[in-house]
């Protein structure tokens, strides 16, 4: 009997000691002891490793066995309803009778109230066996945990005052239907000519005489999108296709079917195709047809993209953690290979390319998983802080705490989840890869796994927002925090560089450096852009530009270099706050210092490299983009490699 | 009408100014006029140029149409015989009709004598349209080219004195079965227990009392095996498993069917299964049994290994030119989608994430395609010399100028073949990635072609020896071009240092100094290894150490710190090499410049980057391999990522 949970020690680590589960159960369960609930905090951790041993239990044995098949059965669109293989249907009817579909809704609603941090670690395991049980098992409960959080943003949620006790919610119904298993839903955005850049989504909802809104257009690549609740965004301005804007789009539910007693089905959209792809195969990818179909708007008109946002690092992180459930099992069957394989007198695990290859996924794994979980506290933390404000009968003490500690939490969650994100589904792609190299010829067969992992991988880079987006955002994030508040930058320059020279701890030491590279490399592009579009300024000092930028700056142009750079810039700040992390880490838990010595191996010459590339790299290839020159370069970048 | 050689400027420079093409005619053709051949060299490169054409014209038109379908088709296995799809059958009923598979065979034996550089170009147009497609057509022309070349070795070819007319060949019947379109033949060494590792090989002939060879044994993972002639790699000694050895080795010819004039067919050996690939559809990786199956000898007994390796930089340069041609489809199909797809304004061809990537994977193919020409030639030159060798009635001077041409070229072709396949099969995996990275969501599907690439891709780091054994092969055969004459090395490192200050063209001095870098990273591989072995001699000068070392040298431990930076190493000779290539052609055709100085601005920080690492890591983990601790460490790494 395998178990995912129990045969992983360093997932085990944050059970034990790496999370602050405090926080998260007073956060959760703010009356102790919770009616139907735990006891104590230390009652509720004991729950909670329960609930992990079972999924571990649960994916090694009935959910592994059983991808291979998955994976090779198609998913059928018939008379718009879509089919699974019976393998599938047979998980899915599992997870129902284990109720994790409610692991972290409210008990009130039916739900077992967890932490959103045991979705996370869970989505982790479930993952190992296969991401795209995961990606489809995670609209379920994230759907419905959107469906709470929407309502009460909008504050069609009444709570009993001072516990918090959901009283009555808008969805409730649609909720309880989830919980139960019976339902699942879905988020489209992406439509054929919109992919990342939402201002041009066309898709569009009017409001009757009658009252009700109806939506009509087409949506593409969604996930899952074969369920019953879609929360679809879509335009409700009347401009213009030339003065579109993000402020023109408004959020709905659209019910996309009703079941009568009889079994039969009326629907009120239609899949139109299932799109085939290279693998994430238990995820059905839908083409969605809207006309006329009956919507509830959510919030008011114009607050889609803010409420978008809301689920974004959730649906990030999630990616994540998907990722690196990946990641381990990709891992584990190269390493498990390589140490059966023999090869020119000795185990292939022996050989010092191989050794080092699983030693380094090894460690970029477990960075990875702290980064993650990390950012998973944090958005937690941010979010359930939203859901205690709206709760009356708080003492204006307790509130402002609350306050304060949502707004730091959510400031930290919004700078690591595009790192997780990037990093993560980088080493998804990058670590499959390596383990069908190792594997050699059998790696290429259908047969040893190696290649289904890859395929399966191949997706995380570019759902949820793609690499490069989550890299333009961080980067982005941090550019404009320097230009905000160069005084503070300045001050953690200096900061790490003493650190880096003055720390006791010869790890300390060394994290500083590594943050001080990438403050470094921050520091060039703000001041290459800046110097390039204002050349007086390079003549005074960093703390004195934000007047002058803030007059004439344009985003989406001035930020050229920093553009070019976004990829190597996020890899540098994912490096620097992974070793933060186990820095703090390793304090707390000296066994942990062997890991942070070894994260430090590879991250402090991949931080040389591209600190270098950073300063040396750009000039030709931006000049080459200048909007003068911007037609005769392009025409040689499409060409031929001439 | 396209055409894959006329609408690639950087290909069509190596026929117009990159080669040295009267060398490898008056090679080819030592009599000018050629009886019914070329009248001079300029009529000769004519032809080829008119033969790249029909190849350029018919790939893209005839072959590339036909892919998406053929990938998606199975080659299916019924009573022993592999049936290609109609289309595949179509395409090699094409070649066939236009003469394709004598392209490079004597015209004696009813080819068109051209240089094996034609081969190699025509490799990649026909890759660029598939590159399993051209790994079959590849099992025609090189098998009927090996049958010569191993019956000249054998000295069972007649040559006429002087113009080295072939009179008699051994196997002239089955070489012209092959040029005619009717047969084709494969290299079958890999068995179910011994992949890179020959030594182990299984697979046994014995000699019959009757004088006949019979072959029993089974070989798996190989590629075109569906064909008629097999050359088989079989144990003829008759020592204990512990004692097997490459010495034990022989090389047979097996003909695995025979056809009655009534259509009915004979099978002496069995093709038991076709695997199924991830990709590489259009080519029939095969398992054959062979059961007493008649077998003839080539060359001596125990002459295995060393016939094996005459043809292997052919092949491994040939999945080069596969690797590169599908590197420029990929980049082309890349760079088309983001000059055409619009995103926040703008192409995204001229986002500078996007145009980065773009401007690297043009960069790079053009250096690998410059690095494979140049490999192709000297390999073609030693091949060319070996042939040449054998004919009667040349002058002891022109002997002695031909013996000193082969062998400067042997030893070029063998320093680089393996640089060449390792760069271009990575790069044909991380271009095919990234170019469906760059198409987004749509690339993840198997309509836009991308997904198709990468799949194939895969397979090009793997066969004809893996990256890994490619790597160990330039760093052992550099570590030993150290160790043989130190002194020789030592003035190498002066000369590029002196040169990377005091060149007069700055280019010159940029690539000096990258040939600088990728020298003192050798020179630090082999002071670390030898200084471990040896704490005496890091007092000693370099100079001093081979006699030292001879004495007690055990290669397979004792490289271990080189081992691990095998791969390092590689990419920083493979990036010297081309710079020196393009540095050439820089100063002969200064329209070259400009590529130059876009290889170098990636290649100085790259060299840089690895030379740091190989400086900086490996300790930690080269002490876990240590044999005291081999199975502790081992243990970690074939678990948990704990």
């Amino acid at each position: 009997m395998g178990n995912y949970f129990a045969d992983n020690d360093d997932l085990r680590y944050y059970v034990e000691h790496g999370v602050d589960w405090a926080t998260l159960v007073h956060l959760a369960e703010p009356v102790l002891p919770a009616k139907d609930g735990p006891a104590s905090v230390a009652e509720a951790v004991a729950s909670y490793r329960d609930i992990l041993e079972l999924v571990g239990q649960f994916t090694a044995n009935q959910v592994s066995p059983h991808v291979a098949a998955i994976d090779r059965a198609d998913l059928t669109l018939t008379q718009g309803r879509v089919r699974f293989p019976p393998q599938l249907d047979e998980v899915f009817a599992q997870i129902k009778a284990m109720g994790l579909h409610g692991m972290c809704l409210p008990r009130e609603l039916g739900g077992m109230n967890c932490p959103l941090m045991l979705h996370f670690l869970s989505s982790e395991l479930i993952a190992r066996a296969d991401v795209s049980i995961m990606t489809h098992h995670g609209f379920h409960g994230a759907i419905a945990l959107a469906m709470l959080l929407y309502s009460v943003g909008e504050r069609t949620t009444e709570f009993e005052p001072q516990t918090g006790t959901i009283l009555k919610t808008r969805f409730a119904e649609q909720i309880s239907e989830i919980i139960a298993g019976e339902a699942w839903g879905c988020m489209d955005i992406t439509e054929p000519d919109a992919g990342s850049d939402m201002a041009q989504l066309a898709c569009r909802a009017i409001k009757g005489a009658d009252g009700q809104w109806r939506l009509t257009g087409q949506k593409i690549f969604i996930t899952s999108g074969h369920g019953k609740y879609h929360f679809v965004i879509a335009r409700t301005d009347d401009l213009p296709r030339a003065q579109w804007s993000l402020d023109g789009l408004s959020l709905f539910l659209v019910k996309t079917y009703q079941d009568a007693p009889d079994g039969s089905r009326t629907f009120f959209a239609q899949v139109e195709r299932l799109e085939e792809k290279l693998g994430h195969h238990a995820s059905a990818t839908c083409s969605i047809g809207f006309n006329d179909s009956p919507a509830e708007l959510i919030g008011a008109t114009g607050d889609g993209f803010k409420l978008m946002l809301l689920l974004m690092n959730n649906a990030r992180l999630g990616v994540g953690f998907e990722a690196l459930g990946l990641c381990e099992s990709a891992y584990r069957l190269g390493a498990a290979y390589a140490a059966e394989r023999r090869s020119m007198g000795k185990r292939l695990d022996q050989h010092e390319l191989i050794a080092d290859v699983l030693d380094e996924m090894r460690t970029d794994i477990q960075g990875i998983r702290a980064l993650a979980v990390y950012g998973a506290f944090q958005e937690e933390v941010a979010q359930r802080v939203r859901l205690r404000e709206q709760v009356t009968g708080l003492s204006e003490l307790e509130l402002r705490r609350l306050k304060r500690l949502g707004r730091v939490a959510a400031a930290k969650s919004r700078r690591v989840t595009p790192l997780v994100k990037y990093l993560a589904a980088e080493k998804a792609v990058e670590i499959s890869r390596r383990v069908l190299q190792i594997h050699g010829g059998v790696g290429y067969t259908r047969e040893y796994g190696a290649e289904k992992l890859l395929r399966d991988a191949l997706v995380t880079p570019i759902y949820e927002g793609t690499s490069q987006i989550q890299a333009l955002m961080a980067m982005k994030d941090s550019l404009s925090g320097v230009l905000k508040n160069p005084q503070e930058f300045i001050r953690r320059v200096a900061q790490a560089r003493w650190r880096s020279i003055s720390a006791r701890d010869p790890l300390e030491r060394r994290v500083a450096k590594v943050q001080s590279l990438s403050l470094s490399a921050l520091q060039h592009l703000v001041q290459k852009t800046a110097v390039g579009k204002f050349r007086g300024l390079q003549h005074r000092p960093l703390a004195e530009w934000p007047g002058t930028l803030r007059q004439s700056w344009n985003p989406k142009r001035d930020f050229a270099w920093a553009m070019l750079h976004a990829e190597r810039l996020t890899r540098m700040l994912a490096d620097a706050s992974i070793c933060v992390v186990l820095l703090k880490q390793a304090q707390a838990q000296p066994e942990r210092r062997e890991l942070l010595a070894r994260y430090l191996e590879r991250a402090e010459p991949r931080g040389r490299c591209l600190h270098d590339e950073i300063h040396n790299h750009g000039e030709r290839l931006l000049s080459s983009l200048e909007p003068g020159r911007a037609d005769a370069a392009s025409d040689a970048g499409a060409g031929a490699a001439q």
